[in-house]
């Protein structure tokens, strides 16, 4: 019986999502749980993908077999009663034997918090506390050149080596926060990611916005295909995992 | 040379705002990197009063005296390069020297955050998760028959004896955020708090959303003056000090 998992979680504590030996990390506390719930036999766990050290995330999909049928209720509420307190399954669903959390995503979609105001404590694990004014409207502009089908090798890790760069930006948007003037989020739908590409792009729309870059500067660095052309890379405390589509 | 300052911290890591023997508290974080300031010699300083462990601070004032005159902005930035980053100094000004942060208080703010919603990871240091749906309307007829003077014995920690339980609570409301309808905030100003009084009373109102007790229970409660008459002591993690008034 294959079952797919929605699941929040708080990054902050963890060293991403992927199993790494001797490391704290999401997919190693799930698992053991999941093993656990399984009468001790080894459960291995698929998501859609890994999110790095410190990133957090809404909505990620995980994907995992059961020998028996379950009841879901019962299934969550184990789950999340033997989970620390820093994941939670949203829901359980069972989904048919072929599907993959993985190999079937159609898009996923990141968004990205800054505070632009004063540095605020609370806020320093979940909100990038950059703590200065930024461009907003030069920003919103680069973003809509980022739309549609591009090659991204720019914006991905230097020693990513991949067969296909080409990925396709559905949605590239800048909301301000409507109680908070100085809080902006960024969103991300694409057909798929790169390994820090979330990262790098803000890394870069946060110097467009500083008046490093221009808007424009967006097409001679996606045409580069050179990580060194495209500025920074921003910090994964604003960073979430928003949704998975499939 | 007397000096207030206004902080904000995140309370989740802290033994609370009060130094204790062996205990990671905000004041002694805050002595700490003042003393190193002053060349080593002890400064010690005074809050508008202390917050308990896991409770928050959006603008704690905090006086202190330097032997010699200091230059505000230098201060400033020397502090916040120094303390954790789960303390914020938000500014620093000259005071007159009788000014005092706690015997001078004419009243004082605090907020208390619900969440009704799914159990949410990203907020459970600083939202109380309480998951349910609560009476909100019933809610507030409490919140309003708490405001004006009353004798506060009820709310307050057992073991606490003072001379006088009487306070003024200017100001008791409940706001829906306009986002999430299902995230409240209680806010209570009062005249001056005593021990776990907000917590005793948010802890009351929930049992009156729960249908436990009638908002109308209000009366019988204060008049009893007798903590085991007021239900349930809310857990610390929802609770901010949001403002002192001198």
């Amino acid at each position: 019986m294959r079952y797919c998992m929605t699941v929040s979680y708080d990054g902050t504590a963890y060293k991403g999502y992927q199993k790494q030996p001797n490391k704290k990390t999401i997919q190693k506390e799930i698992e053991e749980v999941l093993t656990k719930i399984n009468g001790d036999q080894k459960v291995a766990v698929h998501a859609s993908g890994r999110t790095d050290a410190g990133v957090h995330a809404l909505n990620q999909k995980i994907h995992f077999d059961l020998d028996k049928s379950v009841k879901i209720d019962k299934l969550e509420d184990s789950l999340n009663k033997m989970l620390p307190d820093d994941i939670f399954v949203k829901r359980v669903e069972r989904v048919h034997a072929n599907f993959h959390a993985r190999y079937d995503v159609k898009a996923k979609e990141y968004i990205y918090k800054i505070n632009m105001g004063e540095y605020n404590p609370l806020e320093r694990n979940y909100i990038y506390q950059y703590n200065r004014q930024l461009d907003i409207v030069e920003m919103e502009r680069a973003l809509k050149y980022l739309e549609g089908e591009h090659n991204f090798k720019s914006f991905t890790k230097t020693d990513e080596e991949k067969d296909d760069y080409v990925r396709t930006i559905f949605k590239a948007t800048l909301t301000r926060d409507k109680y908070n003037i100085n809080q902006i989020t960024i969103c991300l739908k694409c057909s798929g990611f790169l390994r820090y590409m979330v990262r790098n792009i803000v890394g870069l729309l946060i110097e467009i916005g500083e008046g490093k870059y221009k808007s424009s500067d967006i097409f001679d660095i996606l045409r580069a295909e050179d990580r060194t052309k495209a500025g920074k890379t921003a910090p994964p405390n604003g960073l979430y995992l928003n949704d998975v589509f499939y």
